[in-house]
C-alpha cells in the first residue's frame, strides 16, 4: 500500500487530483491549511471532499502566511481584480505552494508517506510561478535532499498529476472518478456558505471548463 | 543596499550569521519561528540579537509545525538525548528547514529581498540532512523557479555563510564583530530564563567550540 500526502485546498483540481490517488489505490493523507485566507470556505470545503472521498485522515495546519502581507487573498486592503491584467496577478501568494509543500514534507516524514501529491495545473492557470512543471521538478529534488527517507535512498516522489490537463480534461477525469464539485469551492472571495462571485479569475477558469467540457457546471453562485 | 531577510533562531550560528551580513552593509530583516518548540527562551533571544545587533527589523511567525509531532524538540513526550547515537537523531525536526526557508522566501517576496542568510553549519552539526551545501544550493535552484524575482531574472540567493566553517571558527568570526554570545540560547532544553541544562548535543557541540577557540564560555548553565 502507497502511503501519500495529498494537499487539498478545497477547490476543484486538489479534489481531482486526491481522487485520482485514491484510484490508484494510494492511502492518502489529506493536507488543508489556515494561512489568513479570505475564502474561508475553502476549508470546510476541503475537509467535506476528503471525507466524501474516502481519504484516510484529515489534518488541518495554521501557518501565518497572512501575517506577511502581499497577496490580494490575504490582505483585505487588496481587491480582488475581476480580470487578468498580464504577468503575475496580484492574488498571487508569495511562496505559497513552497510553503505547503514544506509542511506537506513534514507530515510525509512524521508518517512515512513516500509521495506527495498537488493538484497545480499549468494550462488553465493563473500564471503563479509556482505551478509549472520544472517547479516540480525542483521541489523534488530539494526533498531529497532534505528528508531521512531521502538520504536513505527511499522513494520520494512530488506528484502534480493535473500539471499538463487542461481544466476541461481535469473536470471529465474527476467526473469519471465521481468527484462532487458541487461541494469544492474555487472562488478567490466566496461567501461563508461557499457561494462564488462568478466574477474573480478563479471562477472565470472554472466555469469555462465546465463549458469546455460540456458538463453541467454546478457551482453554487451567490 | 542590499535587503536580507536573515533567519533567526536565538542560537550561536544565527546571531553570528547576522553579524556578518550586518558587517557586509546589508539591511538585515530577522524572522523567528514560534513552532511549539520546548525550548521557547530562544524566542527572546533571537529578539534580543536582533536589537543589539541592529537588524532593520524581526518579525516572529507561527507555524504549527509541533501538532505534527516527530521531534523530541516539539513533543514533550520524546526525551532529548544526552548524547549522539550515530544517524539522524530525535531532535530532527521533520523538514523544519525547508519550512522555515520557505517562510522567509516568502518574507523575501513582500519586501523584495534579494538574499535569505541562514546559519547552517555541516562541520559541528547534530547531523539534521537539511544542513548541508547540496541542500542550500537546491533550495536556492527552487527559489529561483518559485518566485516573482526568479521568474523576471533579478538576483536570489540563499546565503550560508556558516556552513563550512568549524564552530570555533563561528565563535571567532562572531567575537571579532562584536556578538554578545551570552544573550544567545542554543540549548535544546532551556528553561524558561535560557539556562542551559550543558547535557544535550547542542550543549555540548556549542561548549566544545568555546573550548576549541579558547574563548571563555559565557553561556548561562543551570
Amino acid at each position: 500500500m502507497s502511503r501519500s500526502v495529498v494537499l487539498l485546498s478545497g477547490g476543484l483540481d486538489s479534489a481531482t487530483a486526491l481522487a485520482m490517488a485514491i484510484a490508484r489505490g494510494d492511502e492518502c493523507h489529506t493536507l488543508a491549511f489556515d494561512y489568513g485566507q479570505r475564502h474561508r470556505a475553502e476549508l470546510s470545503a476541503a475537509r467535506r471532499v476528503s471525507v466524501a472521498l474516502g481519504a484516510a485522515g484529515h489534518r488541518e495546519l495554521r501557518v501565518a502566511l497572512g501575517e506577511l502581507g502581499g497577496s490580494a487573498l490575504t490582505d483585505r486592503r487588496v481587491a480582488v481584480p475581476e480580470h487578468s491584467s498580464g504577468g503575475i496577478p496580484v492574488t498571487y501568494v508569495p511562496a505559497r505552494n513552497t510553503v505547503f509543500l514544506s509542511l506537506a514534507l513534514a507530515l510525509a516524514e512524521v508518517i512515512d508517506a513516500h509521495k506527495i501529491v498537488i493538484g497545480v495545473n499549468a494550462v488553465d492557470y493563473s500564471g503563479y510561478p509556482d505551478c509549472r512543471p520544472e517547479y516540480i521538478a525542483a521541489f523534488q529534488s530539494l526533498a531529497r535532499l532534505a528528508t531521512k527517507r531521502g538520504v536513505e535512498g527511499q522513494p520520494l516522489t512530488i506528484d502534480a498529476p493535473l500539471v499538463t490537463l487542461s481544466k476541461a480534461d481535469i473536470i471529465r477525469r474527476g467526473r469519471e472518478l465521481g468527484v462532487d464539485y458541487s461541494s469544492t469551492v474555487s472562488c478567490y472571495q466566496a461567501d461563508e456558505q461557499g457561494r462564488a462571485c462568478g466574477h474573480c479569475d478563479s471562477c472565470r477558469l472554472r466555469r469555462e471548463g465546465f463549458a469546455a467540457a460540456a458538463v453541467p457546471d454546478p457551482t453554487r453562485y451567490r
